[in-house]
């Protein structure tokens, strides 16, 4: 038996986007635990940033017109009248000829609209001798021009980075709007699959199941919690229950092995799929219906199916935005490929060159291992040459 | 008072790294714990694989100089006479004139050179009919093709992914040689910082403190353990012995706000320091000695100085490798420099372009936010031009 019809795989994409919804539910976390997470809402400053104009270098808070005539030939005078520790409030205010002391960070005295750097300064008892001029405005970090009361600091669907966690706490925010990650349950079926290898095992044709913790590890990476479902022989009613008990208490569920049509591929059965085989290649037996990806058994296909598919799945779920990173990279390698497919090509990319993995099977491991990025040929392109710039897609 | 002399960007990074060693330490961590973490050891197959010749299809395992005279209106028949289910071992040989159906991932029987896809043949009872004929070695993944005994399959350095984790799985590794994570102490220096932000303290020209998060989590992204030892007031003895304790508990020391001559800035005093005071723009004032980094207090300062030199540092102590990625990108805006400076630019990088980020003090956590990756100009540029195609790195 072999597939009807190949879905191109655009199409195939937008029949799974367009079936699943961004999920509700937020959870708040402390900062700490934030690192990652997919922020629920837009974060508005209820506060400028920075909460009052402040200096921007140790120096004297002074009116910039007073220091337009400063020479070095002939500096300006002006008294101190005021000397603000750090982390307190100047208590004066600078009029013409004063000047008062401030550090950085600390906030400008009334009056003043222009900080001069004390390095730029002759300091002799309570007078400064000022030998330049400043202009209005110069050494002041002025309120808000971080970020302005009223404003959208972070965007719904940021994945959150260090300096986004510095801005939330900036803003005063403590538990974090994030959403909760969907719960993304594992079936891994195959009878001839093991947990431990062993030589006996091996003799035997069994092999070790590396779907389990690779698929986990994705999932983890791109917004999901996994809940593995254990490794199921390939028996109808054991498949068809784990797929049960999964759809119920998960969010997405991937179910790899039995997507094909062999004597042993049953999972495809079990659900009522929206498309079944695509284009691409490998891991073309792909189908997805009722938020199940019924996946391939080889480990590279369930690799490309989980980038091409299950990864732009869980962003939707979550609503992550800027989630991958394409690259410009001049191919070190020619890559041939078929019409009508669309080919996941593994690459190495460093440095703006993308150099091809030459190992090809489903089965190679190391071919994932040898890679960081992935190009794709669509259908309708028969291949791209040595020499040719092309994106990458990092991984 | 100001710097003698500054140390150019390359010469101090390599100071740092010269100080610093690779940490010994070891820690064997389970599968599902490893994501993330760097390989302490080569990892070498003790076996092969796949550990012995596979059916990389479903169909039937046949001697290939059988089928050569192979044609669609001149069948070659054979005769089945053993179908072995998967994660079973077939039992008899493949003669001349015989085939052994086998399933996608079976054991290739003895005898048999080549696998016929079942789509690919006529079965009636216990014949098949072959239309076409096969090469030797066709739809078989051979033992030892993926990885083989005594190949290194899994670098020292590596950052593991989780196609590395299916790697170390299918070879039997349970237990993961990774580097003990670096203990990195974070000291916050300022009597204005706050934890929590009120109108009040923001009237008493108190700030919140941004540095703590921000650095944990950098730490934590760049392999390290963060352990916070607070927010110490500007006050020497504070800062001098919290230097102390960290500086014996930990194996680099973080501590900001103190690293320049202002009036408050006394973190500088208690370290031996290599250098102090370097090209880059902004987080100039930074120094390093006894495994301690003195920096500045603005966010933006530190954020530079801590992907400019620590996170090389803690890098070389777990011997990390390949832990940033440089793109090229063509640039949307004029960037000027000044000669001399090591300039850290903040850019948006997407799909190949790369947009300036206007915003420029030290203190505006904005333009972090609003970025993903930075160009360098390094002392010898006055600058680049938009339109120019220039290396970013992506944070």
């Amino acid at each position: 038996m072999e597939f009807k019809r190949l879905t191109p795989y655009e199409e195939a994409l937008s029949i799974v986007l367009n079936d699943l919804k961004e999920i509700e539910e937020v959870e708040y976390v402390p900062l700490k635990d934030a690192l990652g997470r997919v922020l629920a809402e837009d974060i508005v400053a209820s506060y400028d940033l920075p909460p009052f104009d402040r200096a921007a270098v140790d120096g004297y808070a002074v009116r910039a017109e007073d220091t337009f005539e400063a020479r070095e030939y002939s500096p300006v005078e002006l008294e101190v009248i005021e000397e603000v520790p750090i982390g307190e409030n100047p208590n004066k205010e600078v009029i013409a000829g004063k000047a008062i002391k401030v550090l950085t960070g600390g906030k400008i005295p009334r009056g003043a609209n222009a900080v001069i750097m004390q390095e730029m300064v002759k300091r002799e008892g309570s007078k400064i001798y000022v030998l330049r001029p400043v202009a209005p405005g110069q050494n002041i970090s002025f309120a808000g021009e971080d970020v302005k009361k009223g404003d959208i600091a972070l965007k719904k669907g940021t994945i959150l980075r260090p300096q986004d966690l510095a801005l939330l706490k900036a803003l005063g925010i403590r538990k974090v709007p994030v959403k909760v990650k969907p719960k993304v349950g594992i079936i891994i079926t195959g009878s001839e699959l093991v947990q431990e290898p062993s030589l006996e095992e091996f003799e035997k044709g069994k092999i070790v199941d590396t779907n389990s913790i690779m698929l986990s590890a994705l999932v983890e990476r791109y917004f999901g919690e996994p809940i593995l479902y254990g490794v199921v022989p390939d028996n109808e009613d054991l498949i068809r229950s784990a797929l049960e008990k999964a759809k119920r208490e998960c969010d997405l569920v991937l179910i790899t092995g039995g997507s094909a049509f062999g004597d042993m591929d049953y999972a495809h059965k079990f659900v009522n799929l929206l498309f079944h085989g695509t284009t691409i290649r490998p891991g073309r037996p792909i189908g997805y219906g009722e938020r199940v990806f019924v996946m391939s058994g080889y480990p590279v296909a369930v690799f490309t199916q989980f980038h091409l598919f299950v990864k732009h799945a869980l962003a939707k779920l979550v609503g992550a935005k800027d989630y991958e990173v394409k690259v410009r990279a001049v191919l070190e390698d020619d890559v041939p490929s078929q019409l009508g497919r669309y080919e996941f090509v593994r690459v190495m990319y460093r440095d703006g060159k993308a150099k091809v993995i030459k190992k090809k099977g489903s089965g190679i491991i190391s071919s994932l291992v040898q890679s960081n990025a992935y190009l794709v040929v669509p259908e309708d392109v028969e291949g791209y040459r040595r020499g040719e710039e092309v994106w990458v897609t990092l991984y």
